[in-house]
């Protein structure tokens, strides 16, 4: 079936959706929340080009006649966790309507002269906000290149645990501490030891990392004791951010045995402030999940998609660094990563299954973190600890300077942009943080 | 500095909260959320022998006319998290009124006769709630019998871990099944692995546990980055209940490495409907966490409690157990462990301190576990896994059945009190749930 939306000939009445290099032609229409200076409420809203759409104002404005009333609600709403309760054909609905709306013809273009300065606003005047109530936060580590690169430095007798390939793993994060892009990354403190000396001691990390992957959000959840079948778990999520998951690599190194990783992750995760949806990136599937001849077929119940329609997401993703130092000469930051969402071992959908097999109930909003996304090239590695081999393989910056891990005022970036033969590429804007000293 | 409410002369109009085997007297006074059959909100309650006192109906007729503006307002919220929100001088001060109100002497009297029918319901006529919006739940594993017992099972070689005198382990768990007590627990189906073949299978747990713990509620919150010193960690715990870790073993061994327990746990955890505060357990506490000579004094932030009103608590903590066929056969629980709170390697203070160490911020309501509570002793071992040292040593319950592990039908029931000389006993209430066969 032929989705109108996706018509790589659609353009937009906002001139600036249309140029080649944006993230968010018509093509896209990620949601997220902003809120506009003065004003005390936030607001949910579509980017378009340089512009945000203020869902509310269209509907107040009767330009989103079809919606239901949950879903003019969800419009209105100062978070995205109702627009993702939403059955998924509404969603789809409220994108047909707002990419006839946005369109540089039809309807689109007639109401764009009448009403366009008072449901668009120019997005470098909006303050983004943190999109969604999150109320569990998952991650997983379903790049079988950063596990297998993980493993070889900490296990290089056995770098991939049995288990890898039979479930994706995955533990609980901390919610209370996820931010929006632009928002400051203190450097934490905590307990480390150094293999060398008897005893651990406590100051501020010495191995701060940055660790590059894709979210995703759980749309309609499921109540507690009802599996999501591997056949509906895709469907289950509502859409796509950049994740940053911040981590502390001696104070996690000492703390994560035997219960896992905690507070060399906890203190901070950082992610994009749009989220594309689903709807927005069916045309970049791929067959399916990377597994490589020989390895086992997943039991049944946790299937490798046989349908593109569920497989495999092509986003190419890439991490930015420049240091303080390069900022304040106008050096530009350097790229220091790219890698492809599409080579995870698993997809996102057979994880939402995994993790429901349980019983466990998902809520709508709740965030699964996909791993680190790492590929098998020293440049496509996801984090400095595989990047610079532990610190083996020092980077050289632009300035000079070198890294082994991250320093006070070094700033990163997170991209990300998916594109195909015969489709307008769309993106996911930018993840940032900066990193603070210890107060 | 005595506290009038502690007095163990103190008698409630509340004949019920005076007979020597109450969980409730006068000198406990938890907070919990309840509705009344036919009402469609729920509202804040404090136990009081056999009754309810409810806290909206109090203020509403002027009975607590100390309190703040936003104190009145937790006590008419149908949630405990503004409560916990309010700074811990305001819930003494609340817990002072509540005392006066209820007692035998003085106002409380004159006003039982006046308002009594107004303001207390019988608790058997309610139903209780979820107390609590919990945003963030972390379990720890502080009880050094557990972790050793564990140890010696799965690592023979070094049951305690180099880390596990130094910092308080914990983990991040599941807050979306997390249950109120009473609610039905549905056995988890799950991939786990005989070793003694060569592929994992999928189905229900054959070997489901429970974990007798206590929780923690925070009070106060601390904003992102910003520690909470040890000297005022402890204070930020509001209150505590009953909680039932349940967990899948044969699910939780396949799945956890190297990122720790994850869906062999968030199938279900049970926490009690009464939150007995902090101001409660005061009488209790004794004067340090067990520690014994030769073991390292905890780095500077994680100190161990050098007063008597941050030490460890005491608290009897039990577990009793019913199979379907005992009940039907009008069989008594059999209680197959007791254990002792104040046996903690780590306080909650520390566990406190430790968490926000890094700037992790806490929330009001969030949710601690301790860790499941043992002892030193057969019968002092807090979950199946230790009682029955893997299955190796079956329990015989009264009706000649055996459990190694839990089977359907069976009902856990977690029962805990604090008593000490010259004291009244205060308790827990309970925290139960019956296991239920896989749908």
């Amino acid at each position: 079936m032929i989705n109108a939306t996706h018509d790589p000939d659609l353009r937009s009445w906002v001139e600036s959706a249309n140029s080649a290099g944006t993230d968010f032609p018509i093509q896209n229409l990620p949601f997220g929340v902003f809120r506009m200076a003065g004003e005390p409420l936030a607001r949910v809203g579509v980017a378009i080009g340089d512009q945000i759409l203020d869902l509310a104002a269209a509907a107040d404005r009767g330009l989103l006649p079809k919606l239901s009333e949950s879903a003019l609600s969800a419009c209105r709403a100062p978070l995205l966790n109702a627009m993702f309760a939403l059955p998924a054909i509404e969603r789809a609905g409220l994108r047909r309507q707002l990419s006839a709306l946005l369109s540089a013809e039809g309807d689109g273009n007639r109401l764009a002269g009448m009403r366009a300065p008072r449901i668009v606003v120019p997005m470098d005047s909006a303050e983004m906000r943190m999109p969604v109530n999150i109320g569990d936060y998952t991650d997983f580590y379903a790049s079988i290149d950063h596990a297998t690169n993980v493993g070889r430095m900490f296990r290089p007798d056995q770098p991939l645990l049995p288990n890898y390939k039979w479930i994706p793993i995955g533990y609980h994060g901390r919610a209370s501490s996820i931010v929006v892009s632009g928002t400051p990354i203190q450097r934490p403190s905590g307990q480390r030891k150094d293999p060398a000396v008897e005893q651990p001691d406590f100051g501020p990390s010495k191995s701060l990392d940055y660790e590059l992957e894709l979210g995703a959000f759980v749309g309609a959840g499921n109540p507690m004791g009802e599996p999501v079948s591997i056949s509906e778990a895709d469907e289950r999520l509502a859409g796509y951010c950049l994740l940053n998951d911040w981590s502390a690599r001696d104070i996690q190194a000492w703390e994560y045995q035997p219960l896992g990783p905690f507070l060399g992750k906890s203190f901070a995760t950082s992610i994009s402030p749009w989220i594309v949806t689903r709807e927005a990136l069916q045309p970049f599937r791929r067959a399916r999940a990377l597994r490589p001849d020989g390895d086992p077929a997943p039991l049944e119940g946790l299937d490798s998609p046989t349908d593109r329609s569920r497989g495999a997401i092509g986003v190419t993703l890439e991490v930015w660094l420049s240091s303080a130092q390069m900022r304040v000469s106008g050096v530009k930051p350097m790229r220091i990563s790219s890698s492809d969402f599409s080579r995870l071992y698993w997809t996102m959908g057979q994880m939402v299954a995994h993790h429901t097999s349980n019983g466990c109930n998902l809520r709508s909003g709740d965030l699964l973190g996909s791993g680190t996304v790492s590929g098998p090239t020293p440049e496509s590695r996801g984090c400095l600890l595989e990047r610079t081999w532990r610190g083996a393989e020092p980077l050289t910056l632009p300035s000079g300077e070198t890294r082994k891990f991250l320093e006070d005022g070094d700033e990163v970036v997170l991209r990300g942009y998916a594109e195909a033969e015969g489709r307008v590429r769309i993106g996911f804007g930018e993840c940032r943080g900066v990193v603070h000293p210890v107060t």
